[in-house]
C-alpha cells in the first residue's frame, strides 16, 4: 500500500508538493490524473502513454466490468498487464456511472431544475447495494461495496475507491443526509473488504455532502476516522465553479494534512488554477481528452480550435513552449488539415500535446510551490 | 529521378528481386505500398509509420488538392515535410478519384449491370481534360495533364503519375478505344508537363486498355516507347481476380524489362501470391489497413475476425511469428476488448500489425525470389 510524504509545504498558500509511492512507482503532486475509461487512453498505445510521463491513470471499474469483465483482466494478469502499464493506475467503483446514468449529470438536472426523472438503468438501491442494468446487454448487474471492491481487487489498481452513491444535485436536505448515511456504511463495508486482503492496494474514502458546508465536514470527520489511505472528494460540487470552490475552501482545512487528496472529475484550466492553492494533490478528468478530439488544444496563450480557417497555413507547432511529440514534430497547418479531413491520427496528436501540457503544467506547479512562489 | 536495378531474377517465373533508388531512399522490390490518401495513414503517427519500414507510400493528389491544396503543402515545404516522411513517396494524378466517383466501382457497377448512370460530380470530360464539382464545398476544378503534373510539382513525391481516364468496366469497345487514345494523349502531355522541371522526380506511366489483350498490347507499346521511368497498370482489371491474372500473364512479358512495374489498387493476399511470380514489382492498396479499421487481422494461418467472441480469453498475440509493435506488446484478448468497445486505439494496434504483416510478406517474397524458390 502506498506512503505519502510531504516534500515541500508552500509558504503562501495550503498547495504542497508530494510524493506518493505506490508498488508501480512513484506519484509527484501535484499532478494530473487522465482518464482511460475501458483500460485505454483514447486514441493513444501503451508507448506513446508512457512517452508523457503520466505517473497515475484513472481507469473505470463500471466500464471494464461489463467488458471485458474483471475476471478476464485478472486472468490476463490484472489491468497493468492486460494494458501494458508498468505505472500506477486507479480505479473508481463503478458507483459514479451507475448514478450519473440514473440522475444525469448536474448541467442535464439543471436544464430540468431537476423535476425531471430517469432511471437510466437503475433497477433498485436499497441497503445492500444497487441493482442495474448493463447497456451493454440488458444484463441485471449488483454492485454491492463488497463486489465493487472484490472487482477492483481483479482488477489490481493501485489505488481503489469504495462504493458510494452520488445523489443529484437537486436533492433535498433530508434526502441528501440520508444518502450520505448510507454512503458512509457502504465505505466502511468497502474498507472492510479491501482490508480482508490489502495486498499492494491502497484505499481512498470519497468525502461527500454535496455543498452543505456541515454535511462535508461531517463526512470529512467519520472517514478521515477510518484507516483509509487518502481521501477524495466526490459527490456533487456544485452547480458551477464558485460554488466548488467555496466548498473545496471550507472543506480542504479540515481533510488529514497527511494523507494524499483526490478530486474526483475536475480538470479544466481555471478550476486547476483554483484547486492547487487549495492542497488539492491528485485530480483526474476526462477533460483534457475530449477537448482534443473536439480540436481545443492548450497553449500557454489559451486555447486555439485548430480546424479554424487561420490555422490552414500557420507552421508554427501547437505550443512553441511545448515538448511533446506532436509539438516537436508537426505543424498547426498539418494538425489543421487532418482534423479537418477527419483523419484518426488527428485524435492521437490532439491527445498527446493536451496531456502532455497537463503534465508539463502541473510540473510548472510543482516547482511554483518549491519556490514558494503559489 | 529513379534508378531501377534487378537484384535477381527468379529462374522460376518472371519474380524478380530488384532495388528502385530514389531521392528519399531505396525501395526493395517486390514491395507493399500502403495509401495515405490524405497524407496520413490512417491511425498512424510518423514515428509509427517509420516504424514499419514502408518503403514507399502512396498518397491521393485528388484529396490532398482539395484539401488542404497543394499550394499549401507546397509552402509547408512539401508533401514530405508536411507530413514528415523521410521515406519516398508515390501520388497519382487525381484522375482515378474523379473518375471512379464518376463511374462508381466495378463492384457497382455489376450490381445494376453497367445501366445505372451518375456523375458523381464530373461536369465535362473533353480532350482538354475533366471538369468536377469539389465534394467539400461544391467548387468547379479543372483537372488537365498539365494540372494534375503541376499539381504532383507541388507535392513533391518521387514518383508521380499521369492524367488518365477510368472508363467504366461495362463500356463497348468502341468508346473504351477513343478513351485509350485520349488517355495516351494525356500521359504525353502529362509527361511533356513533368520533363520541363523533372527535379528528383520520376514519372511512371499508366497503361491502360481494360481486359482487352490487344488494347492493353497496344497501351503498353505506345507508352514504353516513351521516356517515362517506370510502368503502372491501371484502368479496369476485369470483374474478378481470374480475368486480371489472365490479363496481366498476357501482359506482364510486354512489359519493359529494366523498369520498375506497378499495379495499382491491388494487396489482397490471394492476389499478391498470384501476380509476384508475374514480376509485379510494386502494388498499392488501401485494402490491408481497411480490413485492419474492420478488426480483420493477417496471420500466418489465415484471417482472424478480432471481435469474434472466441478472442475475448486469448493471451496470445495476433501472430506469434509477427514483430510488430502490437504483436510483442498485446493480446488478442485485449484488442478484442479494445474492438469491442470501440476504442480508436484499436484501429491504431490493427493499422500497426496488417501493414507490417505486408511488409514482412513482401520480405519473404524477396527471399524466395533470392533462393530461385518462386
Amino acid at each position: 500500500m502506498l506512503r505519502f510524504e510531504v516534500v515541500h509545504q508552500s509558504k503562501k498558500s495550503r498547495a504542497r508538493v508530494g510524493r506518493i509511492y505506490t508498488q508501480h512507482g512513484i506519484i509527484e503532486t501535484p499532478n494530473f490524473v487522465p482518464v482511460a475509461t475501458n483500460g485505454s487512453l483514447k486514441a493513444l498505445t501503451a508507448a506513446q502513454i508512457d512517452a508523457l510521463d503520466i505517473d497515475l491513470l484513472f481507469c473505470n471499474t463500471y466500464h471494464l466490468m461489463l467488458h471485458p469483465g474483471a475476471p478476464i483482466v485478472e486472468s490476463a494478469g490484472g489491468l497493468h498487464h492486460f494494458m501494458r502499464r508498468s505505472k500506477p493506475i486507479i480505479t473508481d467503483s463503478g458507483g459514479f456511472q451507475v448514478f450519473s446514468l440514473a440522475y444525469g449529470g448536474v448541467h442535464q438536472e439543471l436544464k430540468s431544475a431537476g423535476t425531471k426523472k430517469h432511471d437510466g438503468g437503475v433497477k433498485k438501491i436499497s441497503e445492500e447495494g444497487v441493482i442495474f442494468r448493463s447497456y451493454r446487454d440488458g444484463a441485471l448487474i449488483t454492485l454491492t461495496p463488497e463486489s465493487s471492491v472484490q472487482a477492483q481487487k481483479a482488477l489490481g489498481a493501485d489505488i481503489i475507491i469504495p462504493l458510494d452513491e452520488l445523489p443529484p444535485y437537486h436533492v433535498e436536505k433530508g434526502a441528501l443526509k440520508k444518502s450520505l448515511d448510507r454512503t458512509h456504511r457502504w465505505e466502511k463495508r468497502s474498507l472492510d473488504e479491501h482490508l480482508k486482503n490489502r495486498r499492494y492496494q491502497s484505499m481512498y474514502a470519497v468525502i461527500h455532502g454535496g455543498i452543505d458546508p456541515n454535511l462535508r465536514a461531517e463526512s470529512c470527520r467519520i472517514l478521515s476516522a477510518q484507516p483509509f489511505d487518502g481521501f477524495a472528494i466526490g459527490g456533487s460540487l456544485g452547480k458551477d465553479r464558485t460554488q466548488m470552490i467555496t466548498m473545496l475552501e471550507q472543506l480542504m482545512p479540515q481533510m488529514p494534512y497527511e494523507k494524499p487528496n483526490h478530486l474526483l472529475g475536475i480538470a479544466d484550466l481555471p478550476s486547476v488554477e483554483a484547486i492547487i492553492p487549495l492542497g488539492i494533490d491528485t485530480f483526474d478528468s476526462s477533460h483534457p481528452t475530449k477537448c482534443a478530439r473536439h480540436g481545443l488544444l492548450y497553449t500557454r496563450n489559451g486555447n486555439i480550435t485548430i480546424a479554424q480557417g487561420k490555422f490552414k497555413t500557420d507552421l508554427a507547432p501547437i505550443d512553441i513552449t511545448c515538448d511533446c511529440y506532436t509539438c516537436v514534430t508537426y505543424s498547426r497547418s498539418y494538425l489543421h488539415h487532418l482534423f479537418k479531413a477527419h483523419e484518426l491520427t488527428a485524435y492521437t496528436l490532439a491527445t498527446i500535446h493536451n496531456v502532455r501540457f497537463m503534465i508539463n503544467l502541473c510540473r510548472a506547479y510543482r516547482q511554483a510551490i518549491m519556490d514558494d512562489a503559489l
